[in-house]
């Protein structure tokens, strides 16, 4: 079993990613982004993304309703149905589904953020949340029928609402269910990099000592990635191989052995 | 077994139908549109939809590349997805999938159309097409799974390329897999109208002797639109049900025989 994780980024060859989907030898579950895409799409809706900062200094994406309809969009529209799209072209019997689908994965709606706003404290509450659990009964009907299943957000939170979620968090309750040998994670560089300006500072492997060594060492997203990284480790993940999205066969390249490999 | 088709206009009542596929006691398959969604998304994207004419008069919606982007957004992504979601909101663990997904609704794209352009007659070819075959195994794995199927364009072709196609067609071959008992059709009128301007020309039940006998006094859409309900009872359905999708409870007054009872 493998769990390939695509990036939302550009430049990522979806292409070659359904070709080399026809090549595995194991079952495959895919989970992808599409925040460019997203971005994009807001803009030319007339919603773009908005930001709000909490009294803490923290500042984060709001995910209202208009927001979500533009991850509905471009994600679960977009996005998903052009990558089932590729597959089919390939041979691969791709299922497109969001977390909402057959509530493939619940999560937990945030309780909201505290803001300060005409000189009052108010609690202001999106559509976001952290994922608790995959649907393994339905993740192992279709793969035992020989269907490929393309995830992405929304996910479905405990009234059936669709909330936005960080696609890592969605890997690690994919993982906990089906227990992937290998994690595949498709990123818009050549790996890990040391020093993130230099392309060439491709770290080839990292332990996870050593990635909860550099996670204790920086700050925001990197650090939040690494956090995701360690989890699944944590969750019984052999491998967790980090390769570039941009190549002709990025699954086969990372299989191969390019990119960092984390185990 | 029932099958019912949501029309796309923008007064349907969702919340209504998924209020009423919760109290169901048969199992479902939900066929849904967007049309008016669709023209507004591919307006405010920038890419409304272009109308070709061919060399013998007939004028028809050309489904290029970035109509079928539109399509999913609008269909596959927003609509289906607040679809699944108002479902998951009562209860009803929905799973929303295009033609594409696991190759649910294959057909066959269209040969292309013969316009005159530039003084030469060409062949213009788009992403469009007929359903030939439901894919009966996944229907069947979802719904013995007690999951309630809702599929919306596009479907996928003989190659795995995503061509839009007709919802009409797709009951069909819907109901050629699935045999229900039942079909009900939700449109923006009371029921079949015999004055497409007076609401109140409700027709409550015809034969299909007199379905074909309508269909060959009047001609364009409404032609085809007794052509589909024709072909659905030949393909075994013993009832169609044309009712009113804007009322409380959308589904629950189909079954108690309002509006329009064909068989």
């Amino acid at each position: 079993m493998l769990i390939v994780k695509v990036g939302g980024g550009a430049d990522i060859n979806l292409q070659g990613v359904a070709a080399d989907l026809a090549d595995l030898d194991t079952p495959a579950v895919v989970v992808h982004g599409a925040n460019a895409l997203r971005d994009e799409v807001a803009e030319r809706m007339g919603t773009p993304k908005t930001v709000i900062t909490s009294v803490s200094g923290y500042a984060s994406v709001f995910s209202d309703a208009p927001a979500i309809d533009a991850i509905l969009m471009s994600y679960s529209g977009l996005r998903n149905k052009r990558l089932v799209e590729l597959c089919q072209r390939c041979g691969v019997n791709a299922v497109g589904l969001t977390g909402l689908d057959g509530a493939m994965v619940r999560g937990e709606r945030n309780k909201g953020i505290r803001v300060r706003e005409g000189g009052k404290n108010l609690i202001k509450r999106d559509f976001s949340g952290k994922p608790r659990a995959a649907n393994e009964s339905l993740l192992r009907l279709l793969l035992d029928a020989g269907y490929t299943p393309v995830l992405t957000i929304p996910i479905v939170d405990e009234k059936g609402f669709a909330i936005n979620s960080e696609n890592d968090d969605i890997v690690n309750v994919l993982q906990e269910a089906l227990n992937a040998e290998k994690i595949v994670q498709l990123i818009e560089a050549p790996g890990y990099l040391a020093d993130a300006d230099d392309p060439a500072s491709v770290i080839s492997a990292m332990s996870r000592d050593e990635v909860a060594m550099r996670e204790a060492q920086v700050e925001g997203r990197i650090k939040r990635k690494l956090m995701a990284l360690r989890r699944l480790l944590d969750s019984g993940a052999a491998e967790v191989i980090m390769a570039d999205g941009r190549t002709e066969h990025p699954i086969r390249d990372a299989l191969a052995g390019r990119g960092t490999i984390i185990r």
